[in-house]
């Protein structure tokens, strides 16, 4: 249904508001989506809790939607974009550290040895987390985000990270915020790597955005305040702990999760076991050719109890290759 | 200004609506507020920051409003209401604990003398949250306050506490609201206290109060999701790191912050230190007859250093004896 509104201000103070509504086609709010399960799945679920009189109505208040990001909304082969962002700064901050030239996992790195870096493991990334996101304050942080993504391009697309987000993904959240859907990200990521530029791309605001993150301390510096990113880990927003983040930022239970790897699978377990209606769905990375295809066996985006859960429970899987008509948006 | 609409569904499928707009009186939104310069400059930066066009205008979305909750939108005297809660678990739970009959600051408590209770200071008063407020899950927590908060009232004024908030900021958080600023919370008190019935009594939502918060850990329970709460702090939200909570919770500065005491006095700095049009207030207690009246010496509410820094810096203070034509709402 379409509607289009007509203003007519009388002389007399009247206000006339002409609302012509034209019974056309119905609008396909998911035009990448190929038609299938999936699709429906998606349509069906909010057509009805959006249906008023429905015995599976939910008011507007309570239709919130949580997402997951890497490998949900946009790519994270061969490797998160928050770990090339690490990466470019390591090589940008090198010239203020020579001891890096003989300290692992820096060494690595700045041989161009990226594999050696990532094989020192999680407290290696940790490190280097810290070296390059702290110490600064918050707003130092956020231009350095905000340059960085403008300019860094995907080693191997050569498209910006912004660039990587998935176009039915792009059509879903639309869908959901046009009908009154309060949409969260719920991610592994660092918040103040996300928040500068997710409002542009996704529609959701810095307030909707719940990650893992930093500790910071509020100092007056020359009398203006300021928060320092300090280095030590505040919350890491990942598989258990993202039920418990969604309840310390949101306090309500989510009504609809989407996520693709098994750190969103208690994410999608807390969605889905509320007293209403409630909807799960799993992005399957399965498309070799126009992105990447990976499950079980992929250290990055690993999904195995949650694609065996999702079968079980009747979650809905999106096959990649067979459910959308394209993955990336035109490129900007 | 006044509107109001009439619609029209002719049988050929157009819909008309009629609008009436009626040039009226100004409303007043804010009529517990006597006229006078607190009054003035809410209106003042409200019109500025709202005027399409004008050099201070502000975009919706960063209209972020941060209010205390404490003695700024309800009252906090002679002692916290979470306190008054507090106490009053530990009467209900003193049956299963025996041990508490030999053991500060229970004992105290047991005996009636609150006082002796929390002479025992700042450690004793976390035990007793500790013991009071974990152990259950997310859910049974928000049942127990639920419970408390529609059958308790205030010891003195033996008002339900919901109907001890102050209308004056009840008119202004809808003013603020209708005027489409984001209303948040960001109060020491703990979030899981106050969700349960903020959205109902100020018409804030669950994820847009920021507060001091337990530990919580996801479960299954015969294959059910539960978050329990933990007895270990997670965040304690006051003083210094209330923009620290901002931040992490927001992730914008807000225009427009309002508090009480100096432990709100940090929120106050940071939110009047972006570059764009800003506004602090700071509800100063001075109404022994209508309400309390009490600041610098008192702990509770301790209002000391933020009130200097208000008149150095030109905040507004709101004078609550001569400001507030009502304090509390009728009863209800």
């Amino acid at each position: 249904m379409t509607m289009k509104r007509t203003l007519l201000l009388l002389s007399s103070g009247l206000l006339l508001v002409f609302t012509t509504v034209a019974s056309a086609e119905p609008v396909d709010s998911l035009p990448s989506w190929n038609e299938g399960k999936a699709k429906q799945s998606i349509v069906a679920f909010v057509e009805k809790v959006t249906k008023t009189g429905s015995p599976d109505f939910v008011p507007p208040a309570e239709r919130i939607a949580t997402f997951d990001n890497d490998g949900t909304l946009w790519a994270e082969q061969p490797l998160y974009s928050q770990l090339f962002f690490v990466l470019d700064r390591v090589q940008t901050l090198a010239p203020e550290h020579p001891e890096w030239q003989g300290k692992e996992p820096f060494a690595s790195i700045l041989k161009g040895n990226i594999a050696g870096a990532f094989a020192a493991g999680k407290d290696a990334i940790e490190e280097m987390v810290i070296a390059t996101q702290t110490g600064m304050t918050t707003d130092e942080f956020d231009v350095i985000v905000k340059d960085w993504i403008a300019a860094a391009k995907h080693p191997l697309t050569k498209r910006s990270y912004t660039n990587m987000v998935y176009q039915p993904m792009l059509e879903l959240l639309r869908y959901l915020q046009d009908n009154d859907f309060k949409t969260f990200i719920v991610s592994g990521g660092d918040v103040a790597f996300m928040r500068p530029w997710m409002e542009s791309v996704y529609g959701i605001p810095s307030e909707q955005i719940v990650g893992s993150s930093m500790k910071t301390r509020f100092e007056l510096r020359e009398g203006k305040p300021v928060l320092v990113r300090l280095p030590e880990r505040f919350f890491y927003n990942n598989k258990a702990n993202k039920p418990v983040g969604i309840n310390a930022h949101i306090g309500r239970r989510p009504i609809a999760a989407f996520g693709n790897s098994d750190g969103d699978l208690q994410m999608l377990q807390w969605a889905t076991s509320g007293d209403g209606p409630n909807f799960a769905l799993i992005v399957h990375h399965t498309d070799a050719e126009r992105e990447w295809a990976y499950d079980r066996k992929s250290s990055i985006g690993h999904l195995d109890k949650g694609l065996d859960e999702a079968h079980s429970k009747g979650w809905t899987v999106v096959d990649m290759k067979e459910d959308w008509k394209d993955v990336f948006p035109p490129v900007r």
